[in-house]
């Protein structure tokens, strides 16, 4: 998606994907390789202008390599807080961004402080490489937290459960000249820990909190120097918003903007990180965004269901796996949430638990 | 674009072109040939589920050759009416369409029926391959009528000079089960017969001026049981519509549509040609469109201008040449035509002689 926005504006794409056969492939040279294979990064370094990632387990080490001979944009330094949740955690503590209380869990020594911070129920997390709800379990007792800690191994994080009313998420961008934009705070709903929907403008959000959200990704983006677009998924919890984490990257949540805003987030991404000014995005009605997960749809029916914009990524189904995304738009909420109730009748797997809007208790 | 458009919903692309390392090059397969190389025609009867074109040049011996072996939509017989100017006036004539008064022009025994038709001045055009203005000559005497016939040759048609107020266009759409959408009137404005921006929906057009052109694609595309995007341009002269020509594919005066409207006009060709729902487009806001011909622009410099979007074709300067265009949505009119005067200085060329929205005399 960056590339088939990034085409339109002059530039053109280079790939490094270790898996055979990318999409991307379709728009561009692929380097088939590890993310850490010496001799592609040297390829990537000799021909680019800049690099930029869509994933944020990059090794930090290739990430450093490339930046000492071109740019690399988000910056390493984002690689590194967002990798290590408990880091992450830690700078949100430092900028005074509230979050769930949280201690690190490496041994047993570590079970009694930890859970004298988070309580119980806690939520036990792997530090690196949790992705789409793995690497968590929801530990009700301190056996269970024990456990947790020896299915998990080393390197963990507890943070205590939030009882949240619901998730919201902010996509923020800035510009090499620290300019900043934001897209209206998006409402997300989770299923298996897969991220299955998000409307947007979030049903509800007031001034203030849409504020609040852009205060804090402002706080985060110049801490780090950023250049990009940088997610932020938040709780909501009586008005109030805790920072759960934060993705350097362009974001699921962020999938509706192609439809749903003027200028996407893919665009502003690209925008920023070739110096570009940011398009500060018109978002004149309601939408909401759907994933395609695990088998794919009627592409017919789909498209027979008014307002909706069917974003494919030519990938092979499999359980899990993200196949695409369903946009809607509309003149109005009532429009779009009709439209997503029609659409969810036509995708595999179940609709949220939760009506978008609704709090849960 | 339409390659841009079509890979979300799924579609791969293998494109025919003559000309070398074409811009499309980057989204599929290209098949380097003349458009009438027979095993270039049969790798892509072969291979496709479906033909389109977006040039009218085409070949009609080609178009049916592949229609023999593959739908190829819109069908041929739309480059048939499309591929001479008198076989549409006379189509248009046979519909009920009002054309300007137009006679053929073959020889100088031609030359007194077409003057009696059409007076002074007359606008003398070749019937086939003309385009953005080339092949046409004003005659402001008989004189000058028959200079023209001797300078263009043979295969002519003669056509009354229309002090037209402002030229309209249509862009419309039919779906493969006859149903048919169709997008606002644009307002167009040309410079040495290029058009160089379209504003849509063309400022104080009426309902009924809307239903009226709405109805006479419908007549046409009925008639030539047509699927796909049809544009026809009109001549607007004392709220009437005089039907100047049309084109069976994607045009430029609908490239607004990318970011004015919900579902672009290339998003709803391949919809139709695919025998998919046609989306009916939401048009939030005003919305125009300035071609960037000849010279590219600095793009940074167009980035800054709110509410503009880029799309550049990849393709080398060469004067006349278009390379891409520029979109500009607002909140409203007034918005967008202060974004398009801002773009106009960042432009080569000069900008449109009169104002979007007023009239000639």
């Amino acid at each position: 998606m960056l590339a088939l926005e990034g085409m339109p504006l002059g530039h053109r794409f280079t790939f490094l994907e270790p898996a055979p056969d990318p999409p991307a492939g379709r728009l561009g040279e692929v380097i088939a390789a590890p993310y850490d294979d010496p001799v592609a990064l040297a390829r990537i370094a000799a021909g680019a202008d800049v690099v930029t990632y869509e994933f944020e387990n990059v090794p930090a080490a290739s990430a450093a390599y490339l930046a000492r001979r071109v740019p690399v944009l988000p910056p390493p330094r984002a690689l590194g807080a967002t990798q290590d949740r408990l880091a992450e955690k830690q700078m949100f503590d430092s900028l005074g961004i509230p979050t769930a209380p949280f201690h690190r869990l490496d041994t047993t020594a570590d079970l009694d402080p930890a859970l004298a911070v988070t309580g119980l129920p806690t939520v036990v997390k792997t530090r690196r490489f949790g992705y789409d709800g793995k690497g968590q379990i929801v530990a009700r007792s301190a056996g269970e937290a024990a456990a947790a800690l020896d299915t998990l191994g080393a390197g963990l994080i507890a943070e205590r459960f939030i009882h949240f009313e619901r998730e919201l998420s902010i996509v923020a961008v800035r510009g090499r000249g620290g300019h900043r934009i934001c897209y209206p705070l998006a409402e997300n709903h989770h299923r298996d820990g897969i991220l299955r929907t998000s409307h947007a403008p979030a049903p509800g959000v007031t001034t203030l909190l849409q504020g609040t959200a852009e205060e804090l990704a402002g706080r985060i983006m110049d801490q780090l120097d950023y250049v990009g677009v940088l997610a932020i998924e938040l709780f909501e919890l009586d008005g109030r918003l805790l920072a759960n984490e934060m993705a350097p990257r362009v974001h699921n949540s962020g999938h509706w903007t192609l439809d749903g805003a003027d200028a996407s987030q893919f665009e502003n991404h690209i925008r920023a990180i070739t110096g570009f000014p940011l398009a500060r995005p018109r978002v004149p009605a309601p939408a909401a965004m759907l994933n395609i997960i695990g088998a794919l749809p009627d592409p017919a029916a789909i498209a027979s269901v008014p307002g909706t914009h069917l974003h494919l990524y030519d990938k092979a189904p499999r359980p899990g796996r993200k196949l695409g995304h369903v946009n809607i738009t509309g003149p109005d909420e009532a429009a779009v949430r009709a439209g997503a109730e029609q659409v969810w009748a036509l995708l595999p797997g179940e609709p949220p638990v939760l009506p978008i809007g609704a709090r849960h208790g």
